[in-house]
């Protein structure tokens, strides 16, 4: 895609004196940057700009609802909360939230009366930009047509009960940290 | 770096056809995969390898050790708790752990008495697969010559009580998930 390198917050260190763009992809590109340090080091970065995300904590009472699916990247079946990537680089919290309740509606068929904002964060921020916005919705309604699934992405979806996510994380079986993060703030409510 | 490709765990998945390699860096790969799915679709995948990392919660009663450092791919200083790259791609318990203690002890000045790990998890499975695994290190005692701190990476030490966490968190001062998750975990003991 066309990214608008305004908005790659790496080209616009002020202590960068050079950089090379490898990868120009659909959800992500690659760049080699060279800085210069306060104690005046020259140092190289490998950064990966990719667009910003939303994922959503629906819960209902005792239930949250994840979502299972198949991720390529580590080649396993994952549970996770529901989430998805914003096609557009904005950080607008508006369309954050339009993000959040189409995700939400494609992957679980469910809409929510309430929605929240939680926190904003960087997965990586090492080397990543990704940033993530945690919406917490609730007063969860199945729609009879709720907006279809990527024919692509196969997502099962699961509810769970607080003891059976707090078996779960103590066994391993929660491996995202997202919804980690999401569980751990639900299980502390 | 040479990487393994045994260990890329994304071009050893069996619905793979063809791979592309597009850069081979410092700290990470890129990958451009087509798959074929159970459906019949193929689908082109954009994957990062990166090397597996280790992070610390180092406590003591009410006290936790955030540092403090400037992050180019996100352009601001951010707090964290201590983490870094394994320089190598095993998955071995024992290695994490070393490289959790030399981690802490160059980026803190502190060892730990205790060391447990809590979870391992993925940072952002939908295209990388950055593996990190958490421990939490108690029974802190400074170090009187410590590891030297990377002589670029210009870290800060900060500690906060349970209370000073609370607010930051609630006030959005904690922008990384890692972190937010840690943090979490501790506040609920």
């Amino acid at each position: 895609m066309q990214f608008d390198k305004n908005k790659v917050k790496s080209l616009n260190d002020p202590r960068l004196i050079s950089s090379e763009q490898i990868f120009d992809g659909h959800i992500l590109q690659l760049y080699v940057n060279q800085l210069k340090l306060e104690n005046g080091a020259i140092v190289e970065r490998e950064i990966i700009h990719h667009l910003p995300a939303v994922c959503i904590l629906a819960t209902d009472e005792d239930k949250v609802v994840l979502v299972k699916q198949f991720r390529p990247a580590v080649v396993a079946d994952i549970y996770e909360i529901p989430a998805g990537i914003l096609d557009f680089q904005s950080e607008s919290l508006e369309q954050a939230i339009d993000g959040a309740k189409r995700e939400l509606e494609e992957e679980t068929g469910y809409q929510a009366e309430q929605w929240q904002e939680v926190n904003s964060f960087y997965v990586s921020p090492g080397y990543l930009d990704e940033k993530i916005t945690l919406f917490h919705a609730t007063g969860l309604n199945k729609v009879e047509n709720p907006l279809p699934q990527d024919e692509n992405e196969n997502v099962t979806i699961h509810e769970f009960t607080k003891a059976d996510i707090r078996q779960m994380m103590s066994q391993g079986k929660i491996v995202d940290v997202k919804t980690l993060y999401a569980l751990q703030y639900w299980l502390a409510q």
